[in-house]
């Protein structure tokens, strides 16, 4: 089995040969490393890929130990997340996600669809994966909110996915779920924020289009990016045009930015993303 | 010779028919033809690349005669355009064209580098191209806008392109060159706007960065865009980092947008453009 | 309705003007059109999307009467293409088309799915498909053929599309399907001709793999293309990673290509397509 | 100033961690590092950024000393590299090197450029570089390559690039560089190997053309890949077409290629090259 350990705390000397020689003396097979430094407040990243035999708590106290107290070390295996995702109307991002998972590509388990809309449950139920139809009709914000997060608690995930999720989360929502929920926003960000990005796209004519992965914060399309694409586009295209088109990107650039996410290739730091490739 | 024949009025039936049979009559040889509508006001383009020997008047008189009186008829040749080049102090854009122009690659002949500051005189002129550097320390911009104004006229140029120009400039100066003022914006607009807009995209976090090639309108940053490119950065940059690679893309893109601008391929209608590739 | 409209013929003066006055004097409304010429052996072509009431008979004898006689003229409307698609074990490009057909986005019908395995019937079956697995196992390779084009006989496609579908086919086979039978390749033709393109990839070294669409013909891999993409590798995939990473390129250039195609923007002429975008 | 550290050798467990214990006892900052493991065959590849004052020879002799004895170490600092280019007529890629030196961005000296053709030389010395025009006309192959071993010899390069150099090096001359010798090819190589490779695309009628960057062995066209880059092409563009349009991916694709190798930022294990980016 692989483990993906992703550290990251002030930096100082010596971090990555106080790192590696604890991984050596507990005699792991290091398969691919890197380490970044972020020289703008001095902050140190590595993310070890290894495998091997280990005493997972042995290890965690000795890189404790080396390390600065603030450290955050985060050590996984590559067993699938536990993922719930949430949905409207739209299906490509969803249907993406449900047959990469039907044939176990997905590097997670979908434990369940949660949407505001019904059209998505054909689908979902024949790809083997229930699905809770959350009407958001006649109820307050704060009603559906609750609803979605008693469902969404039933299932305990590690990770909930936004696929073209079309309502405004709440900041008390968003608050249960720090680095922990991902956005594919339908621009390439920060052009476009908000509401119906093809059609302000069309408005002012741009040649290309794009979508943008992220974390979800309180501040609307504004959290940390983890992926983004762009395809040209030109003027024969309509919003509409370019939403179909659109459809394609965003698909890939939310997949790809799970994967990235689920074998902990990524880092939050304030609000940006080290993304390791 | 090629012509160029750049058509746009708004649409009725047998535009087309009517437009190409009067090119028939005449004789001409089309080699490339290409229409649009655009729906959202039903208004038509079309583009013709043609060969062959004709009389201008009596062509021009036929198509009048044949369209609505709105039309706009651009009827153009394939001999380089006139232009003058407005820079600060970043070589990469200018030194594209230059090194182009050297080489009879440009589709325009350069007349003069106008810059308000001394450093890209040398390469200018070793590449033969006349350099006038207008400071505009010290003056209020009404002066030195006049200075350059009175340059450029001297000149007497079809277009006027900003590669790298750092300076913004007055609705009244923009209004001399209505569609005839190119701009490359190093963003991928509508993405930051306005200054600094790499350090704007370090700030944010975006994992891919842009040029923008665009005709100047009294709006800053928001006239019809002509051309759009992206590449990826990573957290690996800095605002710094960023722009040495966005040196690359921008240069391109602006003689990109130059190329399609001087061959007509290009119609602006309202904010937007209609590019006929 | 839209129809679209696809002539190619040898070039001659007047052909453009000639063709349009037909359709204008039909009374039909062109909403897009594009006209090309290939100087190299003198042939022109011509795409017409347009709406409208007429008589199907009359408008191709006029068409007939006014083109040269050796005039390839298509007329089609916009309905749904009836395909059969052929496969063998990899899923993604069958899934992409499916769940495309399953919400009705694919410019198609998929009558049937074929295979010479048995792993891809229940995805295909749940998105309410027939599956038909017509093994290769113990019998010749003319016998598994007349097998397979016995169950296509059955459903009369327009079109035959091979999703991944890795057994060659003998010019037989190929010759029941002229212009009609399209494939996806897993390298960026014309590299990487013949099996196991990934695994030559990787031994190459290369830093970039791609896709090919193409209509299939007697030679190998060497049909004319209709789309290309490529995507970046490096040192860090071998050849089952690349093979991973292909998969997103394969299913969206397939995609492509079958959408350029069923809208009739492809024009086949000699070993090239001429594709109008 | 920047050191710039890359060692390969077969793998073994806790290299990383022997080396960065001898960077960090030489009081060495690591600005960036980045490991990598061929599984193929079990080789270990290490490239690190540092700064710091230190004594080579004492921190080689601990590096060689801590490694298996087949370890390759190269140790440099970021001053610009030596360089001597060659080329024939087309000025594009030498025009972007020439004037990338001009002002200082090449991280390289491009100490003379020699051709057999003489109409690069007016740019060339307006640029402040000596130029050597070597005619290959009436002369033996074997005699004019050793008129211009003898001219590059004069300089001492670190590199020699071919930028757009036409003609066919011998096994002979190219032993004389080995890893010291760079290529532009304006394909995508393995496509189109050999001579007029636009020419074969336009025959081919393939959607896409490149450019590849690789070290020159004595397989033409068979040394290992530095950087490649695609564009699209369509069937609008005959073969002088798509070498005009192929220009911009060519001249970038070499310079970044350059960047990568003076950085030391490529590893070349038998036919292949490990990237660190």
């Amino acid at each position: 089995m692989i483990r993906f350990l992703l550290i990251d705390c002030p930096d100082e000397p010596g971090l990555v040969y106080r790192i590696t020689e604890i991984l050596y003396r507990h005699g792991l097979n290091v398969l691919r490393n890197g380490e970044f430094v972020e020289r703008e407040d001095s902050h140190f990243f590595m993310r070890t890929e290894f495998e091997g035999d280990f005493e997972q708590e042995a290890l965690l106290r000795d890189l404790r130990a080396a390390l600065p107290a603030s450290a955050r070390i985060r050590l996984r295996d590559d067993r699938p997340r536990r993922i719930v995702v949430l949905a409207t109307k739209e299906h490509h991002c969803l249907s993406e996600l449900l047959v990469r998972h039907f044939f176990g590509q997905l590097q997670a388990d979908i434990l369940a669809v949660i949407s505001n809309h019904n059209n998505l449950r054909e689908l979902t139920e024949r790809l083997n994966v229930p699905y809770h139809h959350i009407s958001a009709e006649g109820i307050s914000r704060e009603a559906h909110e609750a609803s979605v997060l008693q469902q969404i608690a039933h299932y305990e995930p590690e990770f909930v996915v936004l696929a073209r999720y079309m309502r405004i989360l709440s900041p008390e929502f968003v608050a249960n779920f720090p680095e922990r929920l991902i956005n594919i926003h339908h621009s390439f960000l920060p052009a476009f924020i908000g509401a119906s990005p093809y059609a302000q796209a069309y408005a002012r004519g741009v040649k290309s289009i794009g979508a943008t992965a992220h974390f979800v914060t309180d501040q609307l399309d504004q959290g940390p990016i983890i992926a983004q694409s762009v395809i040209p586009t030109d003027h024969t295209q309509n919003a509409h045009d370019m939403a179909q088109a659109g459809r394609d990107v965003e698909k890939l650039t939310l997949a790809r930015a799970l994967t990235l996410v689920f074998r902990e290739q990524v880092a939050v730091h304030r609000n940006k993303t080290i993304v390791f490739e």
